[in-house]
C-alpha cells in the first residue's frame, strides 16, 4: 500500500470526485442475478437452497478477490473486511441479503450488497486507505420466504433471536436452518452478534425502495428516516351461515357484511394518520364460501404501520373500538388476535445527515422518506448507529420477477454508500 | 269402495273433521330418514346414487301398499296416483324430492313427498274417494348437487329442460345422468311433462320454510304467494398488487377496499327493496391473498333476489351504476357478469286461497309469504296453477344436519296440504 494515499488530508481531497464504477456495479447485479434465474426475468434464490449457495459462493469469491477478508459467523451471516489504518477504530459497515422471494426480482437485497462491494473495488482502484475497517455484511434470511422468522440473521446479530432459536427453525419440509447451513457450507464459527474490534461505528444500506414514492416525486435517492412500526393482527369475524334466498336482511348475522365494513374501517384508520399511517387487508378467507349462503365466519388478516408507536396505539385503539362498533352494528362477533409487533425505528440523526450530505455533495436530488417495509437496518439500528439509502424502482414494484431498477439511479445510490461510509469511515 | 262415502255431500261433511295422522307421518320421515342417515343426525342422499335408489324404493313400496299406481318419467320423475270417481277430471297433485345435499336433513324436500303420502293414507283410511284423481310427484335432483341444472326434474317437466339435455348432464367423475338413471333402475318411459288425463288442475307443496321468518313471527303455517326472482353475477374487481408497507395509501389500487365497498353497496341495494329485496355476497376470493400484499385481484359472487322483476331490474340497474362508482373511487376496474337468473314467480291466486282456507279452516295461525328459495313448485307453477305451504324450521336453518322441525308443525303443514288438495280435488 502506498502510503501517501493514506494521509487524511489527501483522501480528503480525492473523495471530492471520487465515483463509483456504475457499469461495473450493473454487471456483477445482473452476473449474480443469473444464479436462481426464472425465465420471466427474475431470481428465484430462497434462504439456504443451493442457489443461496451458489450465489453466497459467488459474493465470496468477488470479495476475496477484492481483498476482503470473509468472515461467517454461526447463523450463516457472512461479513467480508477491508482493513483499516487505525486498528482501535470499529469498522464502518454497510450491506443488505442475497436471498430472494420465490418470484423474486434482481435488486432487492442484491442492490445493497453489490453496492458495498462496488464501494470497496473503488476504494481499491483508486489506492484509497481509510481510518476504520470497511465491511460487507450479506444477513441470513431476510425474506423468511422459507424459514420464519424473516430479517432472521440481522435478528440475531442483534440479539433478538438467539443461534439456537435460529437452528431450530423448520422449513415445511421439516428441514432445518441449522442442518441446512451445515449443508450447504455457511455455519459459521464466528459467534452471532461479536465484530472484530468492537460494534460497528456506522451501518449503511443501500435498497431499492420497493414502493412508489420516489417514482412518484421524480427523485433518484431517498434519505431514510426511519422505519415504520407494525402491528398485525388476525380477524375472525363470527355470524350465522344461512341460505340466500330465504333469509330477510333484518334477521341476518352476515360475517361478509362485518367484515367487509372492517376493511373500510382499516382504510379510514390508515388515512386519518397520513402522510404515514398504513392499513392492509391482505388476506381474508370466507366459510363456507358459496354463492347462495350468507357467510357465516370471515377470518382477515389487518397490517397496520406508522411513523411513531404512540401512532401504532391510537391506530390500534381506533381499530378495536370500530371493530367492536360494526361488530354490533352488524350483530356479528369478532375476535382480534395480534401475531406480530415491531416497534417504530428512527435510524441514528449522524447518519441519516451523512446520507443526507452525500447527496448534496454529489448534486442528486433528494427526499427524506420513511421505509414502509422492514430491512436488516432495522435490528442492525438496534446495536449500532445506522441509515438507509433508497434509490427508485419502476413502478414501486418488488418481490416480483418484474422488479426492475435504472442503472443511473443504482449507481448513484451505490456513490451516495460511498460518500456516506467516507465519511464515517475517515 | 263403498259408494256412499263418494257422494260430494258426504264427503264435505266429513273433511270438516278429517286430520292426518301426525304420528304415523312422523314416523316415515324417521324412517326415510334412515336411508343415507349421517352420523350428526342428517341424511346424505344424494341424486341418481344407490341411496337415492334405495330411498326411491322405500317411497315406491309405500305408496304400492297405499294403493297407489306408480309411474316413472323419462327424467326419473316419479308419480304415485290415487284414482278419482271422474274419469275426465284432471289430477290434484302434490309432491316434492328426496334427494338431498351432502350434509342435508330429514325435512327439505323429503316433508312434502310424504305428506302427500300421509294425505292418500289418511283418505284411504276414511274411505274417501275425490271426484278428481290425486298424485304425489318426487322430482328427480331437486339440489343439484352433483348434477346441475337444479330442480332438474321439475324443470323437465316444466318443459325448461330437453329430456336428452337432462339426460347429457354429466358429474364430476364424469358419469351421466341418463347413464346413473338406467344404472339404478329410475329411468323410466313416460314422456317427460305427460300426466295421464292432461295436465294437473292444481299442485301444492308443502316444504319446510329454510328460512327464520316464520319461526320468528311464530306462526306455524305460511301460505306461499310466490317465489322471488334471482339474478346472479360473478363481480371481478381488478387493482394493483403492491407491498403493504411501503405504499402510501393515496397511491393504493386495492382491490380488496373496492371489493368491500361493493359488498356494502349490495347489502344497501337490497334493504332499499326491503322486506322482499335480498344481496348477499356469498363467495370471495383475494389474489394473492398474502398478509402483507394490498391485492391486486379480488372475485366475488353477487345474489339478488326481490319478488318482482321490476324489482330486480331496479337492483340490477342500481349495482351497475355503484361499481362503476366505487371503482372509480378506488382506483380500480370491475367487470360484472350475469351467471343466473330466475324471473319472479307469482303463485295461481286460487291456489294460493285454497291454502289460506284450510289454514283457516284448521284454526291454524298463518302468514302470507314469499319464497326466497327455488323450488320444484317454481317450475311446476310454468305448467299448472300452484300453490305452496311452508313450515317453520328450527332457526331458520336447513342445508345442514341440524336441520330440524317440531312434529306438531309438521302435522299441521300436512293438514293444510290435506284440505287444500280436496278442495280443489272435489
Amino acid at each position: 500500500m502506498d502510503s501517501s494515499v493514506s494521509s487524511p488530508a489527501a483522501t480528503a481531497a480525492r473523495t471530492d470526485t471520487l465515483r463509483i464504477d456504475g457499469a461495473r456495479l450493473w454487471r456483477s447485479l445482473m452476473d449474480l442475478a443469473r444464479i436462481g434465474a426464472t425465465p420471466k426475468g427474475g431470481v428465484c434464490r430462497i434462504a439456504l437452497t443451493d442457489e443461496d449457495r451458489a450465489g453466497r459462493d459467488q459474493v465470496a469469491d468477488w470479495c476475496r478477490a477484492a481483498g476482503l477478508e470473509v468472515r461467517v459467523d454461526e447463523v450463516g451471516n457472512m461479513f467480508a473486511r477491508r482493513a483499516g489504518t487505525d486498528p482501535q477504530a470499529r469498522a464502518v459497515a454497510t450491506g443488505s441479503h442475497i436471498d430472494t422471494q420465490p418470484s423474486g426480482g434482481k435488486f432487492d437485497g442484491n442492490f445493497g450488497v453489490l453496492a458495498g462491494l462496488e464501494v470497496m473495488r473503488t476504494l481499491n482502484d483508486h489506492g484509497i486507505a481509510t481510518r476504520a475497517p470497511l465491511e460487507v455484511a450479506v444477513w441470513t434470511n431476510e425474506e423468511g420466504t422459507r424459514f420464519t422468522p424473516v430479517m432472521m440473521g440481522s435478528g440475531a446479530f442483534a440479539g433478538v433471536f438467539m443461534p439456537d432459536f435460529v437452528h431450530a427453525q423448520v422449513d415445511g419440509a421439516g428441514l432445518s436452518v441449522g442442518d441446512e447451513l451445515r449443508r450447504i457450507g455457511y455455519l459459521g464459527a464466528q459467534p452471532c452478534g461479536e465484530v472484530p474490534g468492537g460494534g460497528y461505528a456506522a451501518y449503511f444500506e443501500a435498497h431499492i425502495e420497493q414502493g412508489p414514492v420516489l417514482e412518484d416525486a421524480g427523485l433518484p435517492i431517498g434519505v431514510v428516516s426511519g422505519a415504520l412500526g407494525q402491528r398485525w393482527f388476525d380477524a375472525t369475524v363470527t355470524g350465522m351461515d344461512a341460505h340466500a334466498g330465504p333469509t330477510p336482511m333484518a334477521l341476518r348475522r352476515d360475517a361478509m357484511l362485518g367484515a367487509a365494513r372492517m376493511v373500510e374501517a382499516v382504510n379510514r384508520i390508515a388515512l386519518d394518520e397520513a402522510p404515514h399511517g398504513r392499513g392492509t387487508v391482505g388476506s381474508l378467507q370466507v366459510v363456507p364460501n358459496s354463492r347462495n349462503v350468507i357467510p357465516g365466519k370471515v377470518t382477515f388478516s389487518v397490517d397496520l404501520r406508522n411513523l411513531t408507536d404512540e401512532g401504532l396505539d391510537r391506530m390500534e385503539a381506533a381499530l378495536r373500538k370500530r371493530f367492536a362498533q360494526i361488530a354490533d352494528e352488524t350483530r356479528v362477533e369478532v375476535e382480534l388476535r395480534q401475531v406480530v409487533q415491531f416497534d417504530a425505528c428512527h435510524f441514528d440523526a449522524a447518519c441519516v445527515a451523512s446520507v443526507r450530505s452525500a447527496a448534496e455533495q454529489l448534486g442528486l436530488p433528494h427526499m427524506d422518506v420513511v421505509s414502509g417495509a422492514g430491512h436488516d437496518a432495522v435490528y442492525v439500528a438496534q446495536v449500532a448507529p445506522t441509515g438507509m439509502i433508497f434509490v427508485p424502482c419502476k413502478d414501486g414494484i418488488s418481490h416480483n420477477e418484474i422488479e426492475d431498477a435504472l442503472p443511473e439511479h443504482i449507481e448513484a445510490g451505490a456513490n451516495v454508500l460511498l460518500l456516506a461510509m467516507l465519511e464515517r469511515a475517515g
